[in-house]
């Protein structure tokens, strides 16, 4: 059996629950074989604030992995804080350190010592306030992996989004839906999908813009003039990519069933049917980057740092929707060719 | 024991599956005092055409109602269609007997006759091709009772969702957001939650415009400016207001429990969790209009009609929501007033 993929895990914001939940994740028989960046300090000092067991490992060598850790054990690369952190008290002092593990973490994945990154929640607003630009996580790591429009996709037991728009008021959102950028989407995922999720031939959802998909124009022109057309071009090749459809009526359970994923036109069109559909099991993954990269669903949550009312949910869905990746790129890259000279009777 | 309110029924577009769903309606014990207007040859051929028994019982003279009718009886206040009616083909011949239904419909119920409204969907398109300006239902009631600013309210089992903005284009959404339709809208929910669906001092969250509401103003200006200050307003006078909530969360289980009626800015952000959620029970209501209406939460499904495949599962909620609207209103009109020289000790 090849070995269990490698996963490196920032602990994001040091005064957020990232801390908390990494030593919530030392109780437990691991999810997959993890390496987590942190200042050794600050885990040791989080676990007696939490009244848990911690025993860190250091080590990160590559090979390093195939002893398999027992609680509470946890294995470390460690990164000193800029400043000491108090948990739900952000400094924007630790910006550097925050964006360092991050750095760090993408170089050892693009250097192929981990098969995948998952990221804890940063406070976006600390790196800001520090005088950096950052406008989170995702723009980030395709920026330090060199990338073009990575794609926000959402997951939860039984339903996946992608998102064509992330962050953007809701005023700037109609002239942000191009060809090209519906283009970029759907090629990353009909790349994505078979390559990571094992999805070989996906069937897509795409929404309309407005309501009721437009309704024939009289709505709203954008599905007539932008999208319809766009969508035409990959059905022509053979993509089984549907829509615009009405947003409203595309999530009922008899048309989730039937869509391996949607990509919705906007951040409130797809998120709240996901969360309210997720119970706390959601899973953030970033394609369109040369690396595998999950994250949990949720924030820093800085009022529960510290007070052992964080949970591990989304974490543990997050390192195995990683690990489970991990596995699928390796089986995909490796198998023969199909309908090619290799393929067998 | 008071006798049971008394519904009148519109039976929508005839090339639809209202008046499938009517002969159904005649095959099951009914939900409410009901009478239906339709013509009687367009409901004996439907059920014709359905295999199904239909006793028709003309007459709606108050007091009529008072006789229990049996399956397969149906009350009928007949009108006669402009030209014959095929299932599955509209024909803008007939949207002046659409428009006349619901015109005596209302005029009824201002009279007083009938307790509540209940429509079967029309073809919009079919009114706007025979030349007759007609934007929905709820638009052409208010024009019909003379009232302000109605609001679309949708309900399923669990979940609430009232709309700033009904049926725009998502680029006009943004302009539409004013003080003024805030205020509207929560004065209506404020005066017609406790009157007609027996909610006392309802809890309301409001919805951001933006993702994350805006983020501090980091992702949208509506919040600071239009949105809070509304919404304080409503707080200092005591209301249980709250917001504006970052819509992806709001309908996390824990916040649906806590929430009577959640206020969403536009179609899309509130109505996919809404009809995802609701599985088919979905009823949506017009408040604002002196008159109560309710109606199916679905369009005309014009390839079901007369197929025998349409569900009745919205209509019977539809029913039971206005037959329930019209019993607390009336315990409401005739309770004596809190606290006042009739309070009991």
């Amino acid at each position: 059996m090849p070995p269990e993929p490698r996963i490196i895990l920032t602990s994001g914001e040091p005064a957020g629950i990232g801390p908390d939940l990494i030593v919530g994740l030392a109780q437990l028989a691991q999810p997959a074989d993890v390496t987590v960046i942190a200042d050794p300090d600050l885990l040791r000092e989080r676990a007696r604030q939490l009244s848990l067991p911690l025993k860190l490992v250091h080590g990160d060598r590559p090979g390093s992995g195939a002893a398999k850790l027992k609680p509470p054990m946890l294995r470390l690369l460690p990164l000193r804080l800029n400043a000491p952190a108090r948990a739900g008290r952000p400094d924007p002092a630790n910006a550097p350190y925050v964006l360092k593990m991050l750095e760090l973490a993408a170089r050892r994945c693009l250097r192929g010592d981990y098969a995948a990154l998952v990221t804890a929640p940063v406070q976006k607003s600390m790196i800001n306030e520090a005088g950096i630009a950052f406008s989170g996580h995702t723009e980030y790591l395709a920026g330090q992996c060199g990338s073009g429009l990575p794609v926000m996709l959402l997951s939860c037991p039984g339903l996946r989004v992608a998102l064509l728009t992330t962050h953007l008021p809701l005023r700037a959102v109609p002239a942000a839906i191009t060809p090209e950028r519906l283009r970029s989407v759907l090629d990353t995922l009909l790349r994505e999908l078979p390559l990571r999720l094992g999805i070989d031939r996906p069937v897509i959802g795409v929404c309309g813009l407005n309501p009721h998909a437009g309704e024939d124009g009289h709505l709203g022109r954008e599905e007539r003039d932008i999208i319809t057309p766009a969508l035409q071009r990959f059905r022509a090749e053979g993509h089984a990519v549907r829509g615009p459809l009405p947003a409203d009526t595309a999530f009922l359970p008899e048309s989730r069933w039937a869509t391996d994923v949607y990509v919705c036109m906007y951040h409130d069109q797809g998120l709240p049917v996901l969360k309210a559909l997720g119970f706390g099991a959601g899973v953030n993954s970033t394609l369109g980057l040369p690396i595998i990269r999950t994250s949990v669903d949720h924030g820093t949550a800085l009022t529960l740092a510290g007070t052992g009312k964080a949970e591990c949910g989304s974490l543990i869905a997050a390192l195995e929707a990683a690990a489970s990746m991990a596995r699928q790129q390796r089986r995909f890259l490796n198998a023969p060719v199909k309908n090619g000279p290799d393929a067998g009777p």
